[in-house]
């Protein structure tokens, strides 16, 4: 399973602060560590409520390809901060996200065509989240056919379930393994898969634990990849042995050892 | 999930020489742990190449009972010390195990009617272990259906496709994921599925990681038991946050504190 992680984010107090003081240092080890501990993609976000949107975005994205060689996953709703950084990008990068709103990917699919870049793609509308695995494949279905009239073929895409915090919407867990099963399904070969994954344990005192059960869970479900912190060790232990267990990975003896 | 404990089993070298002394206190000592720790149900083995393994069922099914009012799983493969499990039991026991091979249906499934038992059917014949998912599935409906010729219904029964060491048999991790996903679509209501967690970390050194990830990955596909150590303080912690992510148990703000 891919990690990607979540920590180049703007939410974070501290990140935000380094973002204020163009803090080249602090956002360069902060790449640097995640990779270390296992991150192959790097969401990269702005934070919130920022007016200088498109030019954070281009100096964080700018900031940590000097020191890593990785894929970027461009984390923002507004599509001239998504500009910005799909014109910095080196690598191919991930547009995070459009949603199925018309208004969203009208917008959206169009830059990814024109940077060639992949898409996460959130099963949401208008009317919000479906409440159950088959409608939310539904709609993963016509957003993996309104790409394609973009000439955005599925193997671009990334179909995202929506986790929501298991102490708001306990009955939504089971509904998103299955999700993450029925994608799958929609197509040959099977679409790949993304979850935001510390959603699901918001504002609860186990995070860390109820992040990698879960994480465990959805894995065994063929999960693709998750957003989420590779600081976590306990979490990145699970990914580990996960990869064994589902033969992604070479088993070897003493895979954990030092 | 159900937690069913594989403590009480003389292959362990304390439990086998408690057995030879007959030493009551550390076998309902044990038996109190198991359950004290969250097993559900205990699985009592009487331990390789005993001559006196119906005395011994009998006596350790008679010392757990004494202290501890939970179903027991009565895992041997000989019909004599099945039996005097059987004649033993307080509560509707559970027989471990019948395998697909005719000789071994024809000898315990008289006895699980005869003794109004449930069953564990191993997805096993002659010919071995079924390679796949779906050769599984064909197999534990084969069993099922022989079981209704001695009107021992569905209910009943325990499914459980045979988990092998991750280090030997890394392919087929994800096949028996698949196969508990596959039992649960043989009849309706969904047939109850088990495992024999420990096995998938034979002779590998992390044991616990394994057998936690693994237990994540299963409960996500709708495990019904595991045959496990509740002894395993993270393993147990994996399994409440499992059981609150499936909506199994109710979540409570601060459901893991002391």
């Amino acid at each position: 399973m891919i990690v990607i992680s979540e920590r180049i984010n703007g939410l974070f107090a501290s990140v935000s602060k380094a973002i204020d003081g163009r803090d080249t240092k602090f956002i360069q080890d902060l790449a640097v560590r995640q990779v270390e501990c296992g991150a192959q993609i790097l969401d990269i976000n702005t934070g919130p409520g920022r007016e200088d949107g498109p030019a954070v975005m281009d100096w964080l994205v700018r900031t940590v390809q000097e020191v890593v060689d990785v894929q970027l996953s461009l984390d923002t709703p507004g599509a001239k901060t998504m500009e910005a950084g799909l014109k910095a990008s080196k690598n191919r990068p991930i547009m995070n996200s459009t949603t199925a709103e018309c208004k969203r990917m009208e917008r959206f699919f169009p830059l990814c065509r024109e940077h060639d870049a992949e898409m996460i793609c959130l099963t949401l509308d208008e009317r919000g989240i479906p409440n159950d695995a088959p409608s939310r494949a539904e709609m993963a279905m016509v957003m993996m056919t309104t790409a394609m009239e973009y000439e955005i073929m599925p193997d671009r895409l990334y179909l995202d379930p929506l986790i929501l915090p298991v102490g708001a919407a306990q009955d939504q867990g089971k509904k998103v393994i299955e999700a993450v099963r029925l994608f799958q399904t929609l197509n040959d070969p099977a679409p790949r898969t993304v979850v935001g994954l510390s959603n699901v344990s918001n504002l609860t005192k186990e995070r860390s634990l109820l992040n990698r059960t879960y994480l465990a869970m959805l894995m065994g479900a063929g999960l693709t990849a998750a957003i989420c912190d590779p600081e976590d060790e306990e979490l990145m232990r699970i990914v580990k042995a996960g990869g064994i267990l589902l033969n992604e990975k070479l088993y070897c003896d003493d895979f954990l050892r030092a």
